[in-house]
Order: C-alpha cells, then structure tokens, then sequence
C-alpha cells in the first residue's frame, strides 16, 4: 500500500471534509508557470518517464547529486533506466523531503501506480509509466484537461514573437485559457553578458528604434501591449534582490550608453538603471491593470564548473540572505506616490523573509481589489509542507488569508499541477486544525466557502480572468 | 456558541488547570502601555464602539485597507456604523490572526457578547455594545479595575508637565498606581525634524540653559529625576535600529552644534550623537535602578502618501531587517565597562532575531536581580499565538524562562487588558504541553508558583513596585 | 519518580520501537569534542560533581549568572557545595531549557539518580554523586567504554605535539580511536593579538623556516601529514564569519610581512590574508581525503570586563548574525574550481541560516561519497529540541537526511556522550510522527536500518573510519 490514501496529508477531520467536498472539486489557475505554449499547441506525447520526469527537473538532479552519482548518470548521455534506477534508489533517502509526496502523487493520480517506488520497485515503476505514456489520453493537452486547469499563465520573452500562444487563441478545441505573462528580465539586467545585444533583438520586436533609455521604455511598453492583446494577466521578475537606487535622467542614459557601446558599469550604476526601468514599468503595469511578480533573492550559478558544463537553470541555485527590505519598500513608495503601483506579488527566496514581506504589503494595500498587495505562495525551495505552512501562518498573523491568492506550481512540468493538489491538503489541515482547536467558528458554510475562495476564486476575481 | 469558552487557547489538562487555578486570578502589571493619562484621571467614558476600537487601532486599520476599503470608510468622516460594518466584514477573512482573538475576547470579557462578529451581526453587536458603553462600569477607570491591573506604565516625553500624573497621585480614590515612563526619543532623534526646536523646550522644561550637549544631557538628568519622583520605573526607546559609534566628544559637539544651527548631519553623524546621549541616559538609568527598555527595527511612515494625510503611527510601518547585533553588543559592552548598564530589556520587531537576542542577554547579566537583562515578550507585529511562542521558546531555550517578566499592553486602547489573558492562556498551554510530555516534572506546586511568578511576581519585583 | 523515563521524548509508538530496536544499540562515533587526550591517557577521576559539572561548563555558568549569582560562587573560590547548590536551585527555572534534560539524563545513565534535582535535593544529590565518583568505573575510560563509543575526534592546535595521541595509539588496553583534529585557527586570525609570535611556534613545530606565507603553507602541509599519520579525519575551523576575499599573491605576502614586523592591518586585509590560508588549506585537506569542518556565527567575547576577569570560553559569547553566505558560495567555488573541494560540513551559529546552509550543500555535492557536503547538526546554541528538530526538518526538505552524518557532543566533559541519546531520541520522534501521519511508509527494515545509518554508519562511511 502506498502513503497516498483519501486523506494523505489531512491531518483532522474538519481537513478531511474540508478537503473532500470543497477544496478537491476546484478547478485550478495556474497563474505562473514555466511549461512550453508549444508543446500545449501541439499535445506533445512523452517517450519515456525518464524525459518527462529526468530531463528538466533541476530539483530532481540536485537530490541525485546529494547521493554521490556521477554527472553522467543524471544529464549526461547514460541509459534512462540508469538515470531512472538512480532517482529511484535514491529516493527513500529523502524522507521529509516534498519530492517524495510529489513523486508518489504523480505516480497515484497520472499512473495510478499505488505502490512505493525505490530501488527494487524501479523496473517495475519504469515498465508501467512508459507503457501509460504512450496511451492518447496521456498527451499534454489531455493531462492539462485531466487536472481541471482553466487557465495557464505561461512566461515569456518580451520579444517572444507569441506564435504558440496566437495559435492555441485560435484554436477552439481546447478550452483552456494559454495567456502569456512578462517577463523582461533579459531587458533589466544590465549587467549581465549579452545585454546589449538583447536591446538590439527588443528594437526588432517593438519595431522602435533604440537609441537611448526612453526608447527602451517605449519598446517594452510596446510588447506589453502586444502581450496584453494575448491576455496578458501578469508579468514576472526574477531578480536577485530588489533594488531601489533612484538617479538623475542624465545619469541613467549614461550608464546606458556605457554599457551599449561595450563597457561595463559597477554594480551600484546597473542598479540605477533597473531602478528606472523598473519604475516605468511598474507605471505601466498598473496602467493596465496587470499584476507585477518580483522573485527574489537567489543566489545563482554558484558552481562556476558546473555552469561551464550545463549552463543556467540545472541546479546549481541557492538562497541569497542579502536583506533588502528598504528597497523593497522604496520601491512600492515610489510608484505609490505617483499613484502607480500596480497590483503586486512579492515572493522571496528567504523564508527568513516571510514576516517582512506581510507587514511591507500591510502598507502598500488599495481600493482596486481586495488583497491589491499580496505575499506569494512559498515558492522554490519553500514548496514543502513547513515552507507552505510558514508561509500560510505569517500571511494569517500579518494580513488578511481570506484574501489570499493560492498556489501555483512554477513549474516546466505537466504531472506538476498535483502540486495545487498538495497545497490544498496542507492548507485544509492547518485550518481544520484552527477550528478543531477552538481558534475559528466551526462554521462550514464559511468555512467552504473560504476554502473555495482561496483555491479558485480569489486567483480569478485578482487576474480579472 | 462563540469561540471565547472557558477553556479557549488551553490545548491540554495541565494547561486549564495551571490557567484556571493560578494565572487566572494574578493581578496585572502592564509596565509598558500607551494610554492617555488625561483619559484615567478623568474617567473618561466613550461614545460608541467605533470610537473605542476604531478611532486609533492602527492594527485593525490595516487589516480593512487589507479588504480593499477606501480609507475614508476607515479613518476618515464616514459614518461611524459604516466604519464598523467594514471591520465586521472583513473579519471572518483574518482567520489565523490574533484580532479575531482579541475582538472577541474583549467583546465577552468587557461586552457580555458571546457570539462571532460577521457581517451579519455587525448591526447588532454595535447596538449592544453602545448600550454597554452607557453605562457607569464601562469608563476608564471601572474599565482598569475590572481588569484587576496593579500597575499601569505609561509613555511619556520628558517635557511633559506630568499633570496628570501629579493629579492621580493626589487622588486617593483610584487605587491602581499609574506611574511615568521617560521616552526621550525627541531629544535622541537629531536627524528627524524639529530636532532644533524640542531642544528649545528641553532647555525650558528643565529650566537649563541649553548651548551644549553637556546641557542637553544635564537638561535629560534634571526631568529623569522629576519623572523618577513621580514613581517612574522604567524608560523606553524607540530605535530603527540600536546604534553603537562611540565617537570624541568634540566631534559630537560640532555634529550637535550643526543640527542646532540649522544643518543636516549625515546619517553616521546622528548616530555618533545618538551613541553620545544613550550612554549618558544608560549611565543615569543604572544610578537610578530604573529599567531601560530598548525597542528597535521597525521600517516607520514607509508609505509617503499616506504619512501626508495621516501622519506617523497610522499603520503604515513594517518590520526592519537591519542587522544591528553587534552594535547592541557594543552598546551593552561601553556601559558594562563602566560598571553602568541598568537593567534592560531588549525588544526587536524582527522576529528572527529572538535567537540573537536571547544570546546576547545571557552576556551581561548581573547579581542586581535575577534576569537582569531581559527578552521582552513578543511585540507588535510578534503578538500572535506563534510570536509569543516563539518568544517563549527561544528565551526558554537559551535562558531561564522561570526569571521572565512576562507580558504587557504596549495598547493605546483601555480594552486590551485582555492580551495579557492571551498571552496567559498560551504561556500555560506551552508548559502543560511540556509537562504533559514528560520534559518537565508535573509537580503543580512549583508549575503553579512559576505561572504566578510569570504572570505577576517577577514584573513586581523586576521593577521594584 | 524522574522525568527520565524509557520513553522520555519518544513521542510516540513508532519512535519508542526505532528507538529501542535500532538507535539505542548503535556505537557511538564522537568525530567532534573538545576532550583532554591527556584525561583518557591518564584515566582521569574527579574529586566532585561540581569540578566534573561546573569546572569547565560556560552552558552552566551562563544559566546561573542569568540567576543573578555572583562570579565569586560560579567560577570563583566558593566551596564546592555553594556552587552546586545555585547550579541545582537555578534548574527548575529552566523550563524548557535542554539543560534540564542534558542534567536528569547525566544523573540517571551515569549516577542512577532518578530523582529531580533542585534547591531540596541539592545535598542528597551532591553526596550521591562525590560517593560514586570514589567508584573505579567512574574514570575517564571507563565512562568512555560504558557510553559505546568507538572513536574519539578531539580538536588539536597544528603545533601540538599529539604527545597524548601517540601514547594512546600505543596503548592496546584501550580499545577506543582516539584520533587529533586539526584545528588551525592561530594560523589563520592574523588580526588576533599573538598571531606573529605564533607563527614561531608553528617554525618551530614544522622543523621550516618561516620568511613568508608560502613557508606558512608548507609548515601547515607538513604539520597536517603529521597529524594523518595519528590517524586525523578532519579539521575544524571556528571562525566569526566565513571570508572569500581573493587576493594577488604580492599583496597577501605584504599584509602577513606587516604583521610579522608588528604592524597591524584593516579587517579587509586580514580577510585577504585568511582567504589564501584557507584556499590552501582546502586544497591540502582534498588531497588528503579529511574533512573540512566550518563552525562559524559567533560574536566573541563580548563582555570585555568579563573577558580581563575569566579569559575567552567563558560564556560570554553570542550569536552573530552578520551576513555570510556569499563568501561560502565563492569559497566552495573556489575550490571546486581546481577540483579540490574536501568533505565539508557546514555549521552556523544563527540558526536562521539553516535553509541557505541546506541550498548551498545542494549546489557542490560529488561522488567521492554520498552526502559530500553536510550541514552540520545543530550547534551550540542551538543543540536543544526545537534547534535539533530544525536542523533536521530544513535538511529533509532542502537535502537528503538519509545520507546526514548525524550528532557530535562538541563538548569538554565526559559526561555528555548521553547528548547522542537526547538527538536519537528527538530523531526518532520527528521520524516516527512522519511514518504515522502517513508521510513516509511504515516499513520497518528501511526504518531501522535508516536510524542504524543516521546514528553510526554513515558517520563511519564519511570519516572512514
């Protein structure tokens, strides 16, 4: 018998009927995720578990690392069932781990593999999801319509020329909603390789020629608006920590123009630059109701040799302690004073970040929704049932968690919207623990009816979707 | 049925019969409160619960700016029902926050109102408690004896006349001591407006000539004592974050004789000056035998357009993250050498700093009284069940929680006596949890002497009343 | 009856039976304390209780200065009895604090005293305690031999002459590893008072002429051979904060040339300085195949009254909160960018540092064995339930607990091998409750054998032993 029965993570009864008539039944809104338009256009069909599971999932390799495998054996050229065998046998080491809940679940609920896997189970668990993988109703489209998603935030390139998400607009067989969701990180990081010749790319997108800073802000404005003709709901930033170093015009377009022609700026110059046009975009955002994601605090690519050999993105990230919360708030200060803060999620890869995140949004809150400012769901390193929990505990002390706007999976997979699945158990426990223990009404129409808010209709009513 | 039973926030046997036989029934010393003394004296009585609870709660402020209210419905001119209408609204959503507690503790305890305030019975909660606020029990005064308070530590300026401080003690039908707290923050501040001009009426309030800092610290001497014959115990500070620059006296001189002539001082600068006077009034305090209380890293008026139309204190302050451990470590240290650290308590609004300041307490203890230096309970934004908590574990963890002086108001509203009831509550369920899981022996007759010491007999006794 | 129970912290039934079946019985593997090769070669007896428990202990000292005790009777010439009688007056204050339970679990397993000891039984226990300590099994050896331990890591200056381990390896009748740590702090804190006169020394222990650094690195290699052919494992390094301030070979040699001609030199100089020690030593420790062990977060001797009095290691050190992440990241890089990374363990002071410790190991993982790099248990401070229980839980989520290396006493006393029993049991209990809330299989031979590997095995793979 496997660990996900009924009530896997409902840890009371209140979670148990909670979690079973209301939370269960939600439809899902994935506002932010990494998985490819294209591979949605076209119902992409998976080879094998090992693609699907081992191909891009960097939380995936870093645990194989930990046991000591060979770079070859995890993204290298060996067997896939080599690669399989070695997450497999790895995998009773993480127990606490949420990799190890995230694995049974898909297994349950895209496989229905019951069982556990490890290393004696692993051909087993391999011969069984490759045979599952090749029947039609396993391709992407059918899995994204099997977890009741509605709607898909996806995340692009300001110069993505959007042809996946123009096609699946026109296609009317499916019926779930594909929006593109901004994300101009490439035309803020000034201080990064190859800058300058994304500005050039940009100038080509926008058809605006780009000769200073004020062009710049006229290119990305006019993406957004080609972004916001495709349901554009939100954008995102992921930036290493959120800077607020405000500058004269003048100064900026110097900086600019250094960097154009081939120099380089001292990080303190780059972070006058983003600061400008973070402003315009943030005025921008706001213009047109649209939700501004700031991600932050990563350190990344801290393994230089490990960077050579796979590039960004593989695992190789971790947390940056680097406090920036007066940045953050001059930041938010600054476009409210122009009255332009656009409806904001702040996310930090810090849960040491947690209480400062939710008494910054208690200041920053406005009449154009409720929740306007919103502390967002933990996310990366925090998407664990502590990490959730943590995160939950700090919103309800500090804010309002009726207006919470839920999860999300961020993620580059399609097995991965069991993560909505896991954030619901965890959500329902804690306040079915809440109730059990005297400290809320027991009062099930409210209660269902939060529970429905917080799962679906909080994302919806915010996206305006 | 409301939430507020006998047995509310006691999650175990141990924790009801320590609660019920011993905390229950201890008086209480809130050492550290905001409320008007002008109010006490007068005995004054309140209009309508709008006024009582939502005239200058800025806790409850932001939690409706939370819901997306226009902050005219809030603190502004609207009708006082609507005001209170959009609080009981928007409370069902703070499920997990301690101003759903607190709302209904102080509606049972001071109300008789035994049901849960929602949108639905917000007409009728108003009614009963403006029919309650009639009648002669419901002032001030009747409102601190029914709350069986002993001790009430207010907050005060030192160019405060302390009239009415002067008139409660001459007025012998009010049995409960109401005594000064100095809070010299305006004459501390030298980088904040007005700096200048409150030096001015230092000067006239201590009838001392002010043209140097040795006067400004002879002007501070002369008002300490005459709060100190007034019966004041303890002092307060409030701090971005605590500063430590010891510099020569010339050079603080110059930098004070700057600020006086009209200059600005760079922020290096302040803090030489600010390290000046903080010796000096640690030196003064420890003479006295009087309690320095340290309160330090809050993010204050972070929202400039809204500091416009309200001004400070108005909600619109988040936690500090700043990193100050070793300048409170050198500040401790420069008084140390100089046999000169009064008893103090440290109290942070960044959560994670319980840990730091647990440690740092343990370095300079000293043979005046058990627990010299002290953790103060959970503060602001760390007022929940799991901020005092963590509070209570860290100290217990890194210190001996038996010496601890326990909780306090820090309320501006006559209603919130009930905190220290929460704070009880909680305190009594984390031993009986210990006790209970055999960490800790279950002999009631030391647990119950130590939830009475906690409660009351250690804040008595650490403040010599 | 006592607090000390079978059962004590064994939450509940799956963690009372991997407790008793598996954790109970396994060896100990001690592979980091502060012990005296001296006392074990010599078979040390103590005269009192109040020389084994109050000699040498600053977690003790601190608990009972918190109690306003004067020095005279903590660490002074008071008699033995006095000093005891605070220590066990003192105690029952400590609710919550592990020293309660560290205390109970040291009279129960090794003076079968199953009382509780407080100002009452003060004297009944003092008498308990001296009467056995008369006792042949009480000596060093044999408290050693009755704890199953298997190997002894002490911690031992490079310039040592491991006169004691030589004499110990010699000795057939003692059947316990006995093995020098290098610890080569005085070689690396140029900035610390002493440091040029230590470097005499370190000449004179290495037979090598020193004129420069490059002869500090080669006296250093040549002392590490030294201590690896006494068996050494790993080395150990405590440092306030963790450098990575490369730097050109001229300008380090300049900066030791300063100090060796009694100069003195900034802090980002002597971060230089230590940077290239470290690098070099990195590299040596790969070479060799020994572990790296970086203990770092402290503020020392804060309290310099104290410090002119009673010297460093006294108690009067706290938790440092300085910021240090980035320099971990571009250190470990370093290394790994010449392919000398070592086996490291990682261990923070600030326990909010567990998350980015537990990312950070993710990012520099190997395959010389699986758990490569470790996050080392909690310490110091934070060696008590929760800081145990947080170590643990941020390790499973972010990590691979199975591959975890597990406890150390990191103690002066012989007495604290039952601190291995405190974390096996607390280990169980956290294990335990995620088996039975249905988060991990309950499957008791992967159960068992993973305790049996958390407690010995992997302890013994890592160090190879």
């Amino acid at each position: 018998m496997g660990i996900i029965t009924d009530n896997f993570m409902l840890k009371n009864e209140t979670a148990r009927l909670l979690y079973h008539r209301y939370a269960e039944k939600m439809p899902i809104i994935d506002y932010h995720c990494h998985i490819s338009p294209q591979d949605i256009y076209e119902d992409r069909k998976f080879d094998n578990i090992t693609q699907i599971w081992l191909g891009g999932d960097h939380y995936k390799w870093r645990l194989i690392r930990s046991d000591g495998i060979s770079e070859d054996e995890i993204t290298g050229d060996a067997d896939p069932f080599v690669k399989f065998k070695h997450f497999a046998a790895m995998l009773p080491k993480a127990i606490g781990n949420p990799m190890y809940h995230w694995t049974h679940l898909e297994l349950k609920r895209y496989f229905d593999y019951d069982g556990i896997l490890d290393e004696d189970t692993a051909a087993e668990v391999y011969a069984l999801c490759n045979k599952r993988l090749q029947q039609p109703d396993m391709t992407v489209r059918n899995l994204i319509k099997k977890s009741n998603v509605k709607m898909i935030g996806t995340t692009d390139d300001p110069i993505d020329s959007l042809e996946w998400h123009i096609k699946l607009r026109e296609d009317q067989s499916f019926p779930v909603a594909v929006l593109p969701s901004f994300r101009p990180d490439k035309a803020v990081n000034i201080e990064k390789a190859g800058f300058a010749e994304y500005i050039i790319k940009l100038s080509a997108a926008a058809g605006i020629e780009i000769n200073g800073i004020e062009d710049v802000k006229k290119a990305l404005s006019n993406r957004l608006d080609f972004f916001c003709e495709l349901g554009c709901r939100a954008t995102d930033h992921g930036l290493d920590y959120v800077v607020y170093s405000p500058a004269a015009d003048a100064a900026v377009e110097k900086i600019f123009q250094t960097v154009m022609n081939g120099g380089t700026v001292p990080q303190e110059e780059a972070d006058r630059y983003k600061t400008a046009i973070m402003l315009h975009l943030g005025k921008e955002y706001a213009k047109r109701g649209i939700v501004m994601q700031l991600h932050y605090g990563a350190q990344r690519n801290t393994n230089a040799n490990m960077f050579d050999r796979l590039g960004p993105d593989t695992g190789f990230d971790c947390i940056s302690t680097k406090n920036c919360g007066e940045n953050i708030v001059g930041f938010l200060d600054a476009l409210e004073r122009q009255n332009a803060l656009p409806k904001t999620i702040l996310y930090s890869l810090n849960p040491q970040d947690n209480e400062l995140l939710d008494t910054i949004i208690g200041c920053f809150q406005g009449t154009e929704t409720a929740g306007k400012l919103q502390h967002g769901a933990a996310w990366w390193f925090n998407d664990t049932r502590s990490g959730m929990e943590a995160q939950v505990k700090s919103l309800a002390n500090l804010s309002l968690l009726g207006n919470f706007i839920g999860m999300l999976t961020d993620s580059r997979s399609f097995l991965s919207y069991t993560r909505h699945e896991y954030f619901r158990r965890i959500l329902c426990s804690l306040i079915g623990e809440w109730v059990e223990e005297g400290e809320y009404p027991n009062d099930e129409k409210r209660l269902g009816k939060m529970i429905e808010d917080l799962c679906f209709h909080n994302a919806k009513r915010y996206f305006g979707i």
